[in-house]
């Protein structure tokens, strides 16, 4: 959690993968050498004794599953709060908590560029197994594949996962229904500017640290109270107004939010300020936006403040038969403005 | 099925993804941008009327599902008989189709170099759109990723893939017995040398074409006739020598096969010995190893000799207590030798 490069030389196999330091093109060709990094690095971070094999068996209770995928391509690999590794276990998760699936497994495919140091490999590798353990998952399937070097910038993930959604529940982003509560689960704005602060060419003195995070726990103790939440989303790339756009226009209902209410930590508005960034389309890691029954919306801001990844939870606004399809946001003048979907994209390789 | 390079020019978006002839930052940013891209260019190959969410919901019927991945960074991206567009499809049904699962849909993540051709990316997509026709499956949850120029080479897909296995079958590597039967599908070594024809540098004219198939209804028809196939398994990356090399270790049995017995066609066996390489070590992209009980085994090949993709399967060898774990081959001058496992990767980037 420090803003200080990680010591990667903390990590080290317990076998040596016949003392390769960097990986070499034959860590991918499917032979020995690439038996031995699934089984001296991948299987002892994810394994659990059982094998990691090309593909493996789940026996899901009946029900619907949620099936997700991401790729990550963060850079820098180590940012202050998180890791492509951690990002990438708890990007999948969250896709499939935005469902309110709980995970079933994961799967992981790596491509690495030849020469790699497999200190860096090592450590990314624990963070994903930690970052899985914390989310009461496992990754049980991957695929690792080397290219030449200069034809992939250091390492690239992809993990996908499968989850249960819970008998009835039905969270999609067509739900949302006028008259509903709109809820941000805390402070927005803090991966994007935690990971650009450390960007090569454009580092800048800042304490704030990614907030990538799991978040099926904390969607478990809000649907305890409100089975019927209408929507859920983890506003990543393009922000909070990105994932208010798509909502208005899946459902074909207006959204209107006070920008007075908005969660936004002193250091990412002064970072925004000099970077001429808007917070509301910076990605966010470890956040969630709720739509809710507004009879229900106490209840269920009451269950996210006494979970530690919604303490900072607050309602920003409503749910609206006016504007359908547009997001409205009244100004601290009592003005109102409309809120565009982002045109492309404000800062490259944040997840 | 040609070797000459396919003709980009003949795809062309019906909807123009705002005249961009060539991929931005912008298209993987989450914005107006990548959801053009999606709407445009992925739902249109892709969705049948549904949308490509970031999650997919399936409600499989009860039972095993078979849950795998693999990444695909083959060069050059178009080769004869293939592209990296079918070969990330039939890769990941096939790792499904080993376990005798029926694919239930599988993701697809998209990391992508700024300043791809749109046209090469819409090719790819097309490709896919028709592999996972053929395989009776489709794309039903995905991600697009976009790196700055130079930070990977032109296109890398991740796919995922669920399978449900038909109850009653149950296959895995440990389950070679001595006494089975070993049968391989047809022609080895035909994807790595048509993708190696066609690598800058080291061109060389053959008329040579990737076996690139989906397999699930070939295991579909040798299940009908014997439901106790006791292995499978498709000999990708390392090979037939790898994929013998691993059963034998994985059963803890023996594995004898005759040299004269394995299908090489000839321009393959040409390649092979100016290039110095081992057909057996070299990837194959639509084929498979079936491991049998031996009163199965005419049954099987029967069977196989039915389906376009098991026309060519021959019995090469047989499972035997003697040497466990190791495999041997029999020469043609009635000698054995040992079969290694490859240390690395003789051809990269061939998948």
């Amino acid at each position: 959690m420090s803003s200080s490069p990680p010591n990667l030389t903390g990590w080290s196999c317990p076998i040596p993968l016949r003392d390769y330091d960097r990986i070499v093109l034959g860590h991918g060709g499917g032979g020995q050498l690439s038996a031995e990094l699934v089984e001296h690095m991948f299987i002892r971070a994810f394994g659990s004794g059982e094998e990691l094999r090309d593909s493996a068996v789940l026996t899901p209770p009946p029900g619907r599953l949620a099936f997700s995928t991401d790729s990550y391509v963060v850079r820098p690999l180590f940012f202050p709060g998180g890791s492509i590794g951690d990002l990438s276990v708890n990007g999948t998760v969250n896709d499939l908590a935005m469902s309110g699936a709980q995970p079933l497994g994961l799967s992981c495919g790596f491509i690495l560029e030849e020469g790699l140091e497999m200190t860096v490999l090592g450590r990314v590798v624990e963070e994903m197994a930690e970052a899985a353990r914390i989310a009461g998952t496992t990754i049980v399937t991957g695929d690792t594949k080397v290219v030449d070097k200069g034809a992939a910038d250091q390492l690239f993930i992809n993990t996908a996962g499968i989850g249960l959604i819970p008998d009835g529940i039905d969270i999609r982003p067509d739900r949302a229904t006028p008259g509903d509560i709109v809820i941000i689960s805390g402070d927005i704005g803090v991966h994007g500017i935690a990971v650009l602060s450390q960007r090569e060419g454009i580092e800048f003195g800042t304490g704030v640290v990614s907030d990538s995070a799991a978040l099926n726990g904390l969607v478990t103790e809000m649907l305890r109270v409100c089975p019927d939440i209408h929507v859920l989303r983890d506003p990543t790339r393009g922000g909070v107004a990105a994932s208010l756009c798509e909502i208005a226009s899946a459902a074909g209902v207006g959204i209107s939010y006070t920008d007075s209410l908005l969660p936004i930590p002193g250091e990412v508005a002064a970072a925004c300020s000099f970077l001429g960034l808007d917070p509301m389309t910076i990605a966010n890691e470890g956040k969630l936006i709720a739509i809710v029954p507004a009879h229900a919306a106490e209840e269920v801001l009451g269950a996210m403040h006494d979970h530690a990844n919604g303490a900072g939870a607050v309602i920003i606004g409503s749910i609206t038969e006016n504007h359908p399809g547009v997001v409205v946001a009244k100004t601290a003048f009592g003005a109102t403005r409309v809120v565009d979907l982002p045109l492309g994209e404000v800062l490259p390789r944040i997840c």
